[in-house]
C-alpha cells in the first residue's frame, strides 16, 4: 500500500524516470499558512550538488495542485507534485535484463512479470524521497513548538566524512552511513501500547527509505548488553525528565517527553562504476556490468532531512490522534 | 490501535493481571486443520521456568472461542482466550504511585489520565506477547514451506549466557540480550515498494514486542561501514540466489529468495530487586523504591518465540496479499 | 474484515452456536464510567420473547474480560463475551446440504469450501448482532448529550403491527419490516467530504446488519421525485437549523446539526416453516426442505436497538476524530 | 479520509475550480493494457452537453503522471489528473457568505473554520466525479466478464425523462432521478460476513457520489412489505442461479452469482436560479439569493456511468481480495 498514516495520511506516487513524483497529503488542519516557499530550505537539504552525490540535478520546484486557497490549507488533501527534469534513462538500457547486485532489480522483474519501470530504479529510486521531504515540510508546520533535527554522524564507519567519501570516489566504488535523529518538545504519551508504539510507526516509515537496513532507539543495540541498573532511566520530575536517556524518549512504546533519539543505519548504494558480476535475468547466464548512470556513492550525505520528514509525518499523525494539534488552525 | 495486519489480521486485548489476554485472528484461509495441541510447543518455548526468568508460572491453555469447527478453520475470526492465573497483584500496590525507571508505568498515568491497569504493567506487560504466540502458530501452519527459526545469541554482551544470567540474578540485577532470526523458503516479491516494505512491516509489529530497542537486516548496521562492492549480493542464479547475503534477504524492500535475516536488540527488564532512585507521580518528591513483584532478569530468553510469532504472521499477511496461499486451503 | 472503524474501532467474532459472540471496542477513551449492568436495557430490546421472535432465549449476560477496572475504562480494548447457551444445532443437520432459499447457506458453502460452520447460520446469524448492541451501549455513553433513538414504524408494510405479524405466524411464513432512527444533538461537521461521508459510514455499517436490503437519509427515494425549491432545506439560524429536514441532518456528507433521520429496510426472515423447493448443494437434485430450528417470524421487531447501536458507533468514531470527544474523559 | 479499498484503493484530490481533480490509483495489477483513449467513452458519457446539464464543459483529457508504460501497468501507483479548465469562479463571490439551502456551504464552513476552498463547492463538487470514472475505466477492464450497465430510470418521479427536464428548466428549479444499476458475470462469494459485506462497501461508496439519498438492493425497500414466501429466491442449479432476484444478487452479504441489482435516489441540485432564502453565515440575518454559476438543473443525467465506476472500483477490490483476479495480468 502506497499510503500511510492513520489521520495525517501520506499517498505516494512517481517514478524516477517518469514525469515526476507526487504525494497526498490527506488529514492536514484547515487554516495553516503555507507557501511554495516553505519547502525551498528542505528541498535544497535532499538535493545533489555535494561530492558523492549523484550528477543528476533536479529544480524540485513543487507545484502544489489541491488543499490550498490564499496560501493557507482549506482542510482538503494537498496534492504536491515535483516534476523530474533531468532524466538520462537511455544510461539503464543495458540494464534492463542484468539486475543490478544489491537492487531491487532482480524482485522488481519477479514481482512485476517484467512490466515494472526499471529506469532509474522506477518507484525503488531514492527520487521517490523528494516528495517525503514535502510532506516532512508541511507536518513540522503544524508540529508547533517539536524541534526535528537529523545528521550524518559517520561514513564508512568513519567520523572524517569528507575524507571518506573521496576515497569512494577514488575506488569507483559507494560508501554506507549512519544518521542520527533527535526531536525535543515532544508531549508525554504519544503512540500506543501494543501495536502502533511510538518505536513500531517510526521503525515502519523509516524503512520505506531506501537504504536503510537498521535502526535503533536511544542507547539501542548497547542496551542489549547493559543490566537494568545502568539501562533503566531515572525520573526526575513530574513532567518526566530523566537522568539518562538510554530509552530514547520511548518507554512502554509511548514518548516519555524527554528527547527523542534514534539512529539510522544506511547501506551503501548499490550502483557503481566498478566492474561487478551479475547474471542474464532470463537465462541465467554470468555477466559482467558496469553501471554508468549517474548516482550517489554516498546516499546518506542526502538523507538527514528524509530522516527528519519521516520523523515529523509519524509525529504529526499520532499528535493528532491524541488531540494535541486541532483539526482547525487559527 | 491493537489491530495490525491487512488480510492475516490480528486484534490484541487483555491485561497482565485481568482476567486473561486474548487475540482474534481475522483472515486466516478456511480449512486449516487446528487443535489445542499445536499450539503447546511454541507456549512451552515462551514460558518462564529456566533460571532468570520470572516466578510466575502460567498453563497458557488456549482457549478457541470461534473460527474453529471439527478441528478445522472455518474462515471466520479465530478468537483465543488464555487465562491469567496466577496473578499477585498486591505485590504492585506499593508502586502506584511510584513509576518504576525504564518501564511504562509513567508514560501510562499520564496518557490515561490515572485509569490505567498498573498491575503487573496492564497492557504494556510481557504477558501479551502469549497472544501473540497463539497467533504465530496459526501463521506458520499457513506458511507451509516457509521455515522460522529465530535463537537468543547474545545475553549482556556474551555468548555465555547461562553464566551472565546467573551474575545479573546474583546481583540483583537484570540483562539485555541479543535475538536472530531467520526463515528460509520465502518466495521473491513480498512487501511493496513503499510504504509496506517487507523490513517496515517487521520492524513494525518487533517493536511492538516489550523491551526491543534495535532491529537489523542482514549485516544491517554494518553496512553503514561498507562500500557497495563489498556489501552488494551478487546474483548466481534465475531464482535469485546470492553469493553473500549482506542484505538479509531483502532487496529494494521486497524479499529477494534468499534467508531472511534480522536480529533485535532487547533491553534488560526494568523491573529489578536492587534499590533504585524515582519520584511520587502526582507530588513529584524523591523516593527509593525496591520492586518485589515476580520479574524476568533476563526476558530475552523467552522471546525467540515471540520474534518468530510476529514473523510468521507478517508473512502469512504478505503472502496472502500475492496470493502466494489460498483463501480456502484443500 | 471483522473490523470497523477509524479510532473508535469494532472487532467482531463468534458464530450463532457457538460457544458465543464478542466483540473488542478498540479506542474508547479512559475514565469512562461502565458496569455490567449499563447493558442490561439496550441487549433486553434486543432479546426474543414477544410474538413472532425466535422461541431461543438466551440470558446475554456480558462478560467483560479487559480495559474495565473498577467499574472504568482503561483507555485499552474493552473485550465482552456473550456466550451462547441456548443451542439446538441438531436442528440444522438436516439441512446441511440443503441452502435454505434467501440465506448465506448457498454463498457460505461456495467461499469457505465448505468449511462454514453451518451451524444457525454461524457468522450470518441475527446472533452476531447481541454483540454489536453491547459496543452501542459503550458508544452511547460516551457521546454524551446525543441522543439516538429508533423504532419499527411498518411491519409488512402496515402501521398495524401485531395484526400483521399475527397473520404471518398464522400462514408458518415470516414479514419484514421498517425501521426509523433519529438521533439529536449532533455537532455540525461530522463526517468527511470523500469518502467517509456520514452516509458512508452509517450505511456500511447498517448493511452489516443480517437482512437489511436497502437505507435512506431524510426524504430519501422521495427526494428523487422532488425538485430543488421542494427538497433544499432553508437555513434559518446561524447554529444552521433548516425549516424542513429532507436531507435528514446531512449535507454534502456532513452533519448539519437538525436531526439525524434514516430509515432502514429489512427483508422478511428466510427460515419459514412453510415448505419450499431448494437443491442439493453438491449434487444440484431439487428438493423440498421444511425448517424446523427456532426463529424470527419478524426479525425487525428485534432491530431497532442495532440500528441504534451502529449509528452510535459510528458517532462516536467521527466525534472522537473530530476532537468532540477527549481521549480521558474526566 | 479521502481513499477507500484494501488492495485496489483509490485515493482522491482536487477542487471544483482549482488547478483539477486527481485520483491515485493503488494495487492495480502489474501488466494490464491502458491508454488515454481507454478513458475517453466512459468521461464522455459523464459530461454535460444534454439539455438540463450545466453549462460548464469540460475537456476532461486524463494526463496520466504514474504508473504506465509503453501503456502497460507497471504494478505501481496511476495517477491520473484532470485539469480543470472552464471556470468561472466570480460567480461564487455573491454567495461567499450566503450558504446555499441544500448545499454543503454551511457545513463546509462550520468544519473548515471558513478557510475551505468554496469555489464551485470545492471538493464537495460533483465535478470530482471525473476522477472516481477515471478509476472506474481502470476497475472495469480489469474486471474482466464482468458487465456493469447503470441508466437513468425515472426523473422526478417520471419515466417522461425529457419532459420532466424541460419543466423544472422553464420554472428555474431541479429536478431528482433514480438510477439503477446491473452487472452480471460476477463470481460467487464477493463481500465479508461482518463487516464487510457487498452491500456495505458498494453503499459505503454510493453514497461518496454527491446528492445520494437513498440506496437499495434487488427488490430493497418493497422487501420489507413482503412476506419470507414471496420474498426467498429459490436456487435452481449449482451454480447458483435463482428463480426470482429479490436480494439483487447478494444473500448474507456475499454475492450469490446473480445479477447484481441495485437502485440509487439522488436529490434535485440545491443551486437551482429561482430566489431562496438563507441567512449570512456570520450575522445570521435572513437574506435572500440567486444561485447564478452554471449547474446541472437534473445531476442524475450523468450519473449513471459514476455509479457504474464505484460499483467496478468495489467489485475489483473484492475480486483481488478473493484472489478472482491475479497481481500481475499475462
Amino acid at each position: 500500500m502506497n499510503s500511510f498514516g492513520r489521520i495525517f495520511r501520506i499517498s505516494l506516487f512517481g517514478e524516477s524516470h517518469g514525469e515526476g513524483v507526487g504525494i497526498a497529503v490527506d488529514g492536514c488542519p484547515a487554516g495553516l499558512r503555507l507557501a511554495a516557499e516553505d519547502f525551498s530550505g528542505d528541498l535544497k537539504r535532499r538535493q545533489s550538488g555535494a561530492r558523492g552525490t549523484t550528477g543528476r540535478q533536479e529544480a524540485d520546484h513543487p507545484l502544489i495542485w489541491s488543499g490550498l486557497r490564499k496560501q493557507t490549507t482549506t482542510g482538503m488533501p494537498i496534492m504536491i507534485f515535483i516534476k523530474n527534469k533531468n532524466v538520462r534513462s537511455r544510461d539503464y538500457d543495458p540494464l534492463r535484463y542484468f539486475p543490478r547486485p544489491g537492487h531491487a532489480d532482480f524482485v522488481a522483474w519477479h514481482k512485476f512479470g517484467g512490466f515494472h519501470d526499471s529506469r532509474g530504479g522506477g518507484q525503488f529510486s531514492g527520487r521517490m524521497t523528494v516528495a517525503l521531504v514535502a510532506a516532512g515540510v508541511i507536518a513540522k508546520k503544524i508540529l508547533g513548538k517539536v524541534r526535528i533535527r537529523a545528521a550524518l554522524i559517520e561514513v564508512g564507519g568513519s567520523r572524517d566524512i569528507t575524507k571518506t567519501v573521496n576515497q569512494a570516489l577514488r575506488e569507483g566504488d559507494s560508501i554506507g552511513g549512519l544518521v542520527e535523529c533527535r526531536a525535543e518538545g515532544i508531549p508525554v504519551g504519544l503512540g500506543e501500547p501494543f501495536f502502533d508504539t511510538a518505536e513500531s510507526l517510526l521503525s515502519h516509515l523509516v524503512f520505506a527509505i531506501p537504504g536503510v537496513k537498521g535502526i535503533e532507539f536511544g542507547s539501542g543495540f548497547a542496551c542489549s548488553r547493559m543490566t537494568g541498573s545502568q539501562c533503566n532511566d531515572v525520573i526526575l520530575s513530574r513532567s518526566g525528565r530523566t537522568k539518562t536517556n538510554h530509552a530514547g524518549g520511548i518507554h512502554g512504546g509511548l514518548t516519555n517527553g524527554n528527547e527523542l533519539v534514534f539512529r539510522v543505519a544506511f547501506k551503501p548504494p548499490a550502483s557503481i562504476p566498478k566492474e561487478q558480476d551479475t547474471i542474464h535475468v532470463l537465462t541465467g547466464k554470468s555477466a559482467k556490468i558496469r553501471i554508468r548512470g549517474r548516482h550517489d556513492a554516498c546516499l546518506a550525505l542526502r538523507t538527514p532531512v528524509i530522516v527528519e520528514a519521516v520523523t515529523a509525518i509519524v509525529l504529526a499523525d499520532l499528535m493528532l490522534l491524541e488531540q494535541k494539534i486541532p483539526r482547525v488552525l487559527e
